[in-house]
């Protein structure tokens, strides 16, 4: 599901073209490591975001996105956002939602697409935070569609041919952060809304 | 340009079908007043919400809009959304952001359509409200786009046809809101913030 994800997000959303800015927050999880390997193969400029050193690492060193860097280091998002896009970005996949989204709107460029795929940093508020740069929308013209994956089944034959010869050849890799047992199950839930987890939160019940 | 903005909004951003339900915000200003009209003519349901009782009875009486209330008498906007579209909303042209965006997002249907026209509620504010309702984007798979009129001008010829006829015809009327004298600019420009206006605001300089 998560491929599947990244793709119909990345590639049906997004209408990426050669040449094209990415951002991906969330950028080490299930999806974002796929998407921004998938803006890679596009011929893509691609910039992700994740909350610790580590992934951090991995995303530049595993995943070879041009940039990554950790929010939780950046006092200004903004700022952030206009030192790894001095030019705008034209694709910003968002998992996350919030200040970060914020954040994004005022750095898009004219004609930009956002796909809207999770709001992980919203989910366990009473009230989420609000969006003030919605007028960026206007002036820079952007798109921006909220999605489920469950409406792009029919794009499943068109994946598996995109992305298993990739696989194959090693130009698209990814991780998984396993939990063992049944009685880990809690504990990794719980971890991903802190940020704990490194791609798909798996947990193994057995491996008889 | 009111007219050709409604025309581009609406027929190209939103992709009217027959039988779906359009809500106009602003509906009696120059572009929401022919949203209305295009929206009837596509044989879509279409309710309207202006400032005044005077505007609210021009959209149901002259523009024949389905429905229509004002706003400010509103204490809960997503309730009275509610009360008009029992079963959701499937495109919303919006010309005043903030809270009443906020306010339609808890209401839109599945795979619905948000053309981001304005935000004139917002366009004096220090800080711009926070619109906290995105999640529906995600959760209903809507698409919402901002645009500007001037992307659109290689659809003028096709604009043209569509509405002389219908102007011709009756089926397309509209309202002006004349101020005489240049001395007459300031106060209407300030009236524009008040929602003084109906329709679009025209300074006559000069008759002769």
């Amino acid at each position: 599901m998560p491929g599947m994800t990244a793709y119909a997000g990345f590639y049906e959303v997004c209408s990426p073209k050669k040449g094209e800015t990415v951002y991906v927050s969330a950028a080490s999880g299930a999806v974002g490591q796929l998407v921004g390997q998938f803006a890679k193969l596009s011929g893509c400029y691609v910039v992700g975001s994740a909350g610790t050193k580590e992934k951090v690492d991995l995303l530049k060193n595993k995943f070879c996105f041009d940039e990554a860097f950790n929010y939780k280091d950046e006092p200004d998002l903004d700022a952030a956002l206009k030192r790894y896009f001095p030019e705008g970005i034209d694709i910003y996949f968002d998992n996350v939602g919030g200040k970060m989204l914020d954040a994004v709107l005022l750095n898009m460029r004219m004609n930009g697409r956002i796909a809207a795929c999770g709001m992980i940093s919203q989910y366990n508020l009473e009230q989420p935070e609000g969006v003030h740069n919605l007028m960026s929308l206007i002036m820079n013209q952007v798109h921006l569609k909220g999605f489920l994956v469950f409406n792009y089944y029919n794009l499943y034959g068109k994946f598996l041919e995109t992305v298993l010869p990739a696989i194959k050849e090693g130009k698209i890799t990814y991780v998984e952060d396993v939990a063992e047992g049944l009685e880990g199950a809690p504990a990794a839930l719980i971890g991903l809304f802190a940020g704990n987890n490194v791609g798909k939160q798996v947990v193994v019940v057995s491996r008889e």
